[in-house]
């Protein structure tokens, strides 16, 4: 490993998802979903109105993981991710990645990953597994 | 829930990922690793040559429930997701989500999630969990 990394070192991230994000974010994975676009249509949901699309705010974790902890060279090997509450546009969410293991024979780390939303609530909870470079 | 699904139903859709998109998705998630964007970087690495975001290949899953099984209104509750193998730019991606389990008390839908590469490589594996509409 490039450098020390340490159980319960963090790394965080925090943006606001605008429809004009959700909308391109919509193009590329062919998530056309009208709760995420259709002002009308979320207003009639359970939702109440338009949301992030969950994989859109998890894949600030990529960003974290690849870039800062534990940062460039990291291998991805696996994600998990449960969407806890809903996230909605034009909110500001906070991505954290905190190591919770280091595996002692090989440079296998293992990640908590959440976000939070402006108020503090939890709406992403996960794990990371990556290889470290 | 709005129609018939039994287990073994399946859904499908394909994608080839452009530089055009994976800069998109650098920009939308932060995640500007070079092993993503920078040709010189990528051929000195492990890869050999640029790859995908895992997570914006894993992205088609979220269309998938979303729009087709089990389709509109439904809510995504959790997804797991192992990157096997990587994902190059320009290849061809052919997501597939599966119902193995429906649970007989409520509308709690499991399915098996996995992208194939042009080869039918196995590139990501994992398993989502979703409440149908």
């Amino acid at each position: 490993m490039s450098r020390d990394l340490k159980v319960g070192d963090t790394a965080s991230v925090s943006k606001i998802f605008t429809d004009e994000d959700v909308l391109g974010f919509s193009n590329l994975s062919l998530d056309n979903n009208p709760i995420h676009l259709d002002q009308s249509y979320a207003e009639n949901s359970v939702f109440g109105k338009k949301i992030v699309h969950g994989m859109l705010a998890a894949s600030l974790f990529s960003g974290l993981l690849g870039m800062k902890l534990p940062g460039e060279g990291s291998i991805y090997l696996g994600q998990s991710l449960s969407f806890t509450a809903p996230i909605y546009i034009g909110d500001r969410v906070t991505a954290t990645v905190e190591i919770v293991n280091i595996r002692p024979d090989k440079p296998i780390i293992t990640l908590r990953t959440y976000c939070l939303n402006s108020e503090g609530s939890l709406v992403i909870d996960g794990e990371a597994v990556v290889k470290a470079g």
